[in-house]
């Protein structure tokens, strides 16, 4: 067997990795779908204990979770998996925090197919084929699966936003699942929430309200930020994960509308995916952007100076910026002057 | 602006960043197919003068361009973009290593869709729907994308399988693009090679064959390889990338037909995504069974032990295993006894 050694060059293996991590986002899909992650936390940590538990084959088994391996979101050793410390926080069904739902939305075929065409996106500077209709259905999807991912966010949020036993009248922008004026219910005794959104997406806000307790401490406000009335007298405005959605012209001109109704003094509290000036860090931050290309006309991840200048346009005073690490979110606080 | 420290928690980037992770594959092939990289190579390194080379917006290559620098595809210093040593060498289109064809394989519609489904695929062991059927077309297609990932291997395991200058009968089964038979031929001068594949997909072959100039060195069997009669009186037997398609024993009788076709002493040469014995490493070779579990009825990835002995099974003596690197394949030499 005749032997050379072969010409030098480069690995494709990255680029071949990439065009088909499709394949990762739908095994992870898969093995939260099986609960593979909650019987290997019972115990269950080897393929041919975890298939009958998943009515699954052992082969089928061991692909998905040598796959998952590789990944990083288990581990393996001797032919027995473990959970990686975000997995088994975050993918155990019997753990406090599980957020397994969330799969549902970011992999739902109508996510998935926003970015069939990226060039398109790109000639486009946006989607066309967006999510921002009137009641649309995907935004009660997103408020029941994504509630988990924000419990952590909100929860941080809530303690800069009012001081626990000071009367404050909240309200909660574009409210989805409602967890950030919840958590600040929550944090707070003395607040009192107005969750704002479209009627169906309202239903969700006030079930997760009446389930986390602050039954007779909410109201709600149905129908379109932009052109409900939101009353006058607010402490605090929160608008979480809104901005992103929208042009900054647009921002600003529900910024204006949003400080007409807070008290003089009042606080906007902005959270957001916030990138560096770099917009190419922190990654959860800077991806982001994509994420809004693919599903907004024009929409996008804005940096703190851009947020700040909104803040500034529209009336507000200096704005400052708070990490919610270890959530991947920032809040930006500024008062209406 | 009271102001708390938070719950000590998890980040749970990592999960939100892979049940995305679609977005990585389309947006690598939509960068591929506006030649963004070779915009980049050839001196276009800002948004704003990349954007009209693509008939793209600047917020759109902006949000594209970002996006693949996170991922380490582009670096970007001071709004510049530059090209990562992988994408400068096999992304640009004036590269001679090019080869932006693949993500048009790898993200087709038909391969993204069978992943939809992955607890199916892992309850059933393997796809339901899949893509052996005689002259599917998806191998044409996997031909013409293909071929420039198999340069690199075809080059280095032509080196291995025959001295050049020695004449030599090689069978190339399952042939697909025909790149491992023809860089036999280009190694060796006095080879002749024999494709074997379904008429349609030889026609690749043929034409890659003529374009590379091996003309008047080869012919053709078609039909499918487990039905056609090989002939005898082969040198060597070439598998590239066919054995992963099948079961264990399904392989040990197509073996134990190419062992029949070889002269004694010719030679089996597997070219494989050979796993090591933990099937977790090394990633290229681990990450294979998933795309076999998605789109074979009952393929794999095996690893050098299980070749070995489905080698041994058919009649084979003791195989040795090369690593193709930097390609990330192996090549399995056994001779016939």
């Amino acid at each position: 067997m005749p032997s050379r050694p072969g010409p030098v060059s480069i690995n494709p293996g990255r680029i071949h990795q990439a065009l088909t991590s499709y394949q990762l986002a739908m095994a992870l899909k898969g093995a939260i779908e099986l609960e593979v992650f909650t019987h290997i936390a019972a115990g269950a940590t080897t393929a041919d204990t975890i298939a009958p538990l998943c009515h699954g084959t052992e082969k089928g088994v061991r692909v998905l979770c040598d796959y998952l391996t590789v990944h990083g979101f288990l581990t393996k050793v001797k032919g027995s998996y473990g959970l990686a410390p975000d997995t088994a926080a975050l993918l155990d069904k019997n753990s406090p925090s599980y957020m397994g739902s969330v799969a549902e939305f970011f992999t739902h075929p109508a996510m998935v197919s926003k970015y069939r065409d990226v060039a398109a996106l790109v000639r486009n500077g946006g989607a066309t084929d967006h999510t921002l209709a009137p009641n649309d259905n995907v935004w009660v999807e997103f408020a029941r699966y994504m509630a988990p991912m924000f419990a952590l966010p909100a929860s941080i949020a809530a303690t800069y936003v009012t001081r626990s036993g000071e009367p404050a009248k909240v309200l909660d922008v574009a409210a989805g699942h409602g967890l950030f004026g919840i958590h600040v219910a929550l944090h707070n005794p003395a607040a009192e929430i107005i969750f704002q959104d479209w009627e169906n997406v309202l239903q969700v806000a006030c079930e997760n309200a009446a389930k986390m307790g602050i039954t007779g401490r909410f109201g709600t406000i149905p129908g379109s930020a932009f052109d409900v009335d939101f009353g006058t007298g607010y402490d605090v405005a929160l608008l979480p994960n809104f901005l992103h959605h929208f042009d900054f012209t647009t921002n600003v001109t529900l910024l204006k509308k949003v400080r007409a109704a807070l008290k003089h003094g009042g606080l906007a509290a902005v959270i957001e995916f916030v990138p560096n000036e770099d917009r190419v860090s922190p990654p959860d931050g800077a991806l982001f952007a994509m994420r809004m290309l693919g599903t907004t006309p024009s929409g996008d991840a804005y940096t703190f100076a851009e947020i700040d200048r909104m803040l500034r346009e529209a009336g507000f005073g200096a704005s400052e910026s708070h990490s919610l690490a270890p959530a991947h979110q920032h809040l930006v606080l500024a008062r209406n002057r």
